[in-house]
């Protein structure tokens, strides 16, 4: 096992009617901002319920946060957060809900020249306005980590940047919050919760069986739950299994002294910004191309993971890992998810073009940290 | 899934070489008390360690503290904290050091009349003394949560009690450490570790199948290394993995939205306080007997824990249950622990005796909270 740390103080505040709970949770003198995406939670119940918790506060708010959250949008919160003076930020809504609070509580702390440093040279956070969370698609894990993703209009990029300062004080999960979610928003954020755990555990095998388990718990739960949440969307129990497992695949508790990959993410992320397709699909789209062009470095933990996940326990080693491959792309498949570029309409030059996006950054991804521009073209080719 | 919160703010620093880093953990301007238990820090090497690592601060020394820590002891360190005016405490040891490290935190600032008031009528922590701790057995998980099993001599006593004030700041956790424990210690802390696990899961089903595996990981894992650090005491890697298994095993995480049994530990207890066992290994007497008495209400998950982790597929029922509990006693035993009362010369009369001083506290243990005087002694008849 690697040397690691770990430190995760967010309070996490799980169960129905779990909302009522808010005025306990925000600092009695806060001049909270609610932030939030498209209105969804204006018709489905969420809003009322926050304003409600919230009847003791003065609450300004900040709505239209898009899907895969823009810096210019973000900047526009900023402005917001300073000339009304408020002192703390209420994400409610999803993972770009909660990323896009997360790099305005950052931003308007920001002392330097231009606060999009924070993502493209990973200039420190030194302070960040505290924020709380509402959580309503189970996906991102952004409720209990201290990471962020942000896309800019004006350059195409879509970076990630991290810091403590802006890992939630607390998160409310009401599972009965994902009620009505889109099923595709619902299949999303399975596939999201899903690559996260992968991106932490097909690698190379290590020494260690635990974190192998603990990452498998969360595999096996999805599959046998992320179906029922599509046939049955008002099963409490199946929300809240998903929803949990949602936030035990990236609170940072998996990749504790182990190595970890992210290509998909990294790859999936040019996908999303050049191509608009949502982050879980990209997801679903390279994860199998990763694996089939790292078949042979893989291959022991995909053959674990076949065993493990699949009760695949017979065939020649290749056989293995192929049925790995697939017996994934099917399980996303099945959730309603095109998991082709063509399924898509993405032309195959999109394969050229990320390649030398990142070539570009010099990006090196992967749990060896060397696929490069001729790999990254391979990988998305074999996802035409 | 029952409705939970979760809050644990201590930094894990896990790893070969870590305790190294203890001077940029503890406040730079701090005057800490290191406490510690028999001596075996001196012998091992752990407290050279420590006291390199803090050359820049002036550090204070409380030794001595006991397996079982007492009462009468901590209220002696609570002296010195005061005499000293020491402002951080350090725990280096294992969990019994770091219970009395709790315990002594809160006691210093407590303002009632006795501080045995927080043991005894569970009267709220307002303030306690910053903890940290330098672990060096795994066992109770003391290191990542908010409890303290303090015993009291004049009483015969051994009580629990709990605050969000006196978890640890951060947690040292170095493998090598535990190189030089006594087999018997190592035994011990596995099956501690082990019995916490079903605890928080050998109890009734519910929709928890994510709870359920990640107890089943913790399990197995113990399973496969427990016996490889008896043979093999100076592998890294196995200890890495039990040391990690006894933290997952009680950080609270297994226990979020699932029933909780912990009968064993309350009638455990009473083994301790009056007869001297360790408190693994009373574990280890008492839970095949709770099981045994309460295998009609535990059948169905005795059943899902036998096939999960003994790979039990046939038999009836009743043989599945009793394949769960034989089993998991011959694990115990082969670690090298006496499961039955005569091991440890326990009288016959310990029945009763444990039952009335359950009784006479109005106890009402084990996941219905409805086993009382007749069912404890009925558990221990079992075991005799």
């Amino acid at each position: 096992m690697r040397n690691f740390e770990y430190y995760n103080p967010t309070r996490i505040v799980f169960g129905k009617g779990t909302i009522a709970k808010l005025a306990e949770l925000i600092p009695a003198d806060a001049r909270p901002l609610l932030l939030y995406g498209g209105g969804s939670i204006k018709k489905n119940g969420v809003y009322d319920q926050v304003i409600a918790a919230l009847e003791e506060f003065h609450v300004e708010e900040f709505g239209g946060i898009e899907p895969n959250p823009r810096y210019e949008t973000c900047m526009k919160a900023v402005e917001k957060v300073i000339a009304e003076k408020c002192d703390f930020l209420l994400a409610v809504g999803g993972g770009s809900v909660l990323d896009a609070c997360k790099f305005i509580a950052a931003a308007t702390e920001f002392e330097g020249d231009d606060p999009w440093d924070i993502l493209s040279k990973w200039v420190p956070v030194e302070a960040a306005v505290p924020l709380g969370a509402v959580l309503t698609l189970p996906a991102t894990g952004s409720e209990m980590n201290a990471g962020s993703v942000i896309s800019r209009d004006s350059t195409n990029e879509k970076l990630f940047f991290g810091s403590d300062l802006v890992r939630p004080v607390f998160s409310i999960l009401d599972p009965e919050t994902t009620y009505s979610l889109p099923p595709i928003q619902t299949a999303n954020g399975i596939v999201d919760a899903f690559v996260h755990v992968v991106e932490q555990y097909a690698t190379f095998p290590g020494p260690n069986p635990l974190q192998d388990r603990q990452a498998e718990a969360i595999l096996k739960t999805l599959i046998e739950e992320g179906p029922k949440a599509l046939t049955n969307p008002t099963d409490y129990e199946v929300r809240a299994n998903i929803m949990w497992c949602a936030t035990n695949a990236l609170n940072g508790w998996l990749s504790l002294g182990v190595p970890a990959d992210w290509a998909a993410h990294v790859i999936g992320h040019e996908l999303t910004v050049l191509y608009g397709v949502d982050h879980g699909t990209s997801l679903a789209i390279i994860e199998p191309g990763v694996w089939e062009h790292q078949r042979d470095r893989k291959r022991e933990k995909l053959i674990h993971y076949a065993e493990r996940i699949w009760d695949v326990t017979e065939g020649s080693d290749d056989e293995r890992v192929s049925q790995a491959i697939n017996k994934t792309e099917k399980f996303f498949q099945s959730l309603g998810i095109g998991t082709r570029l063509s399924d898509h309409n993405i032309p195959e030059g999109a394969c050229e073009i990320v390649a030398k996006r990142l070539a570009d950054r010099d990006m090196k991804i992967g749990e060896h940290a060397d696929l490069g521009e001729d790999a990254v073209k391979e990988i998305l080719r074999l996802r035409i």
